[in-house]
């Protein structure tokens, strides 16, 4: 049932996550759509619409509590359990996330990295190793490794994704600005940051001083 | 009037361009708010909700004009002129968003960077020049720059930020995982990968392979 949920709709729920994890953090324990709604400037319908494909959740009149609701989300959306991943290219972008990792990644480990430079291999990154490539599949399985990060340079990461594919790698990370080809069961998502940049030429034009 | 739509709106836009976009590569001319509700699983009152912000859009029983829509849409949110960019910082992901930058932000032109690291002042990366940093305040009036990107190391991010701000810069677009200090009429934009992991964990969810 849960994989016919639209995208669209999955990518609404860190949103949903983001205020419920607010409204905790204040002790508000019941929240009704309404409240809801405002915080996220949504109609309480659309907002009892998105929950459905969940679950029942709240009951009418009574209001979602938001404990339980934050627990039930999180579970939906994993994030209620660790992720390793395994970062494959350690160039530029690949170490500045290594680095990065442990302050950004809430729920999520870089516990292994992969490179092919012979240079690399060996040396030690925010506490992570980074081996040879040939390694990839014994270290994805020992692992428990779920989730690929890609950021090796534009021209090979069709190669390092068919490789994550190989190994039974079934979600994957971009940060390259276009998507590779994959099979149906794998998703490839994007780290964009046109949203990002779309929210601040918005603002730019709301200032009035373009 | 603009200035005080709240973020969560801000942050849907991007979607109303995407499906209408799409709407107008398949030639279609007129859109009912039902209809693109269904395309983005929102139900038809938040979408006219939503809409109702930036102006009067569609007639009632009329539907939405598309290519009139999304042209006010990329108006409003400035994504109908290019937008020159500072980069401050080519250490290893700076390095890499050069590289990438003419596939990957469409509207938006990284037209000069910077560092402080007297052996990367004068090289050429991606057509673009590296520069000293004592010439940011300089190159960002000549050139007409409204947006900073910031990719130097953590322990130097809230410095990068002062000094672009100095520079009278708005909007900063942080890849760090971390909010420095501004003025109230900056904002910075984190490019954020959780957006991403978390629907990707959703996915790996309804797998049931985990």
């Amino acid at each position: 049932m849960q994989s016919q949920i639209p995208d669209v709709v999955i990518y609404r729920l860190p949103f949903y996550t983001r205020v419920l994890t607010s409204l905790a953090e204040e002790d508000i324990e019941v929240v009704s759509s309404q409240d809801l709604g405002e915080r996220l400037q949504m109609t309480p319908a659309q907002i009892r619409k998105d929950l459905s494909y969940f679950g029942k959740f709240g009951r009418q009149g009574k209001g979602y509590n938001v404990k339980q609701l934050l627990g039930e989300l999180q579970q939906i959306t994993g994030l209620d359990r660790e992720w390793n991943m395994v970062l494959v290219g350690v160039g530029r972008m690949g170490n500045a996330i290594l680095d990065y990792g442990k302050l950004a990644l809430r729920g999520f480990r870089i516990v292994a990295a992969f490179d092919v430079d012979p240079q690399l291999i060996g040396r030690e990154i925010g506490g992570v190793v980074i081996q040879d490539i040939s390694e990839l599949a014994d270290t994805i399985k020992q692992q428990d490794i779920k989730i690929g990060v890609v950021t090796v340079p534009p021209s090979q990461v069709q190669q390092a994704v068919d490789r994550l594919v190989e190994c039974g790698i079934k979600a994957i990370l971009n940060y390259a600005p276009f998507a590779p080809r994959v099979p149906q069961d794998v998703r490839v998502r994007r780290v964009d940051p046109m949203l990002a940049l779309q929210t601040a030429t918005y603002h730019l034009k709301s200032l009035g001083t373009t």
